[in-house]
């Protein structure tokens, strides 16, 4: 067991280094010190540490963001709270998030379908999100798919340039994207004045 | 000339929609219905394409910054035409913007290392942009560096989702995110009250 998880955490810091088509068995084998055949001990195929490593971090952005759409919070809490989850799983597992960001459009196509699915069930959480906001007049959205997708953005781009040994915590950013949604820059200023 | 746009076109396409490593010459051949071995009349190699399709969206972002940040205009008119622009240069070539944005890392070092430089300099327009709208009283904005990624995250995004034929103009893109940029969600809602 303990094998089969290291060979899945060398195969999403390839595949995020170097693209899922560009990575062979070989390369795989080499990172670990195994040899290629050893390697289908304890795995099927190259797709399927794919699929592995896709399923995992969408189970996990979805699963915590279920739990934080239902908490009896004020919207705005129930915000921070997504945007910190969101950061979290992103920068928890650098090359397992670039991976299903990134390289998801290589999977087989039925569980290609199947993630495509997740994404939307997870967008659609953070439409919930923003639509119940404005029911409690916390704010006003008057595009909550388009508004979901911009803070998605920034919370996915993160995958891209987010360094752990770098000055902010991915809490820090989370909560700095808050401030932004939540205020804008213009805002700030007043408030400065 | 115009065969050699073709096959500039045609490759931009399919490495944004199989990656660059799992684009052969022959699938080239294959989209253009040409013999592998004519293209090579028309282009060195597969890598020089790459380099000509990533230089030339750098060059497309580089250049319309460099003017909008010298304008005679207000720091917030400037952050609109900014994001306008951005946004232009992605939904103009969905195919070449994302090869620059998703594809670059598998420049030949060299030119990778340039390409590094350029988006370098392009963050810096954006963050000085950002910093003189302080100067002004326009806004208040404690990290520009960041602010600047998150915007740049946004507009780098759209060539995920963006289609065409959608709902939406890359211009009404730009503009919410120019809206939710300055005022934020919550402002909005105090503005409607």
């Amino acid at each position: 067991m303990g094998r089969r998880q290291d060979i899945v955490e060398a195969a999403q810091t390839l595949f995020a280094e170097r693209g899922y088509h560009h990575t062979s068995m070989q390369d795989l084998g080499d990172a670990l010190g195994m040899q290629r055949g050893s390697l289908y001990a304890h795995i099927g195929s190259k797709d399927e540490l794919l699929v592995e490593i896709v399923a995992r971090a969408a189970h996990e952005f979805v699963l915590g963001m279920e739990q934080i759409v239902g908490q009896a919070e004020s919207a705005p809490k129930r915000l921070r709270a997504a945007l910190r989850h969101h950061i979290r799983v992103v920068t928890d597992s650098l090359p397992a998030s670039a991976v299903f960001l990134f390289e998801w459009r290589h999977l087989p196509p039925h569980e290609r379908l199947d993630v495509a699915r997740q994404r939307d069930h997870y967008e659609g959480l953070w439409r919930r999100l923003l639509i119940e906001g404005v029911a409690e007049g916390a704010w006003s959205v008057p595009d909550p798919a388009l508004t979901a997708t911009f803070l998605l953005s920034i919370g996915n781009w993160t995958a891209q340039w987010y360094r752990p040994d770098g000055r902010l915590t991915g809490e820090q950013v989370a909560d700095q994207i808050y401030q932004l949604a939540m205020d804008g820059i213009s805002r700030r200023q007043e408030v400065a004045r």
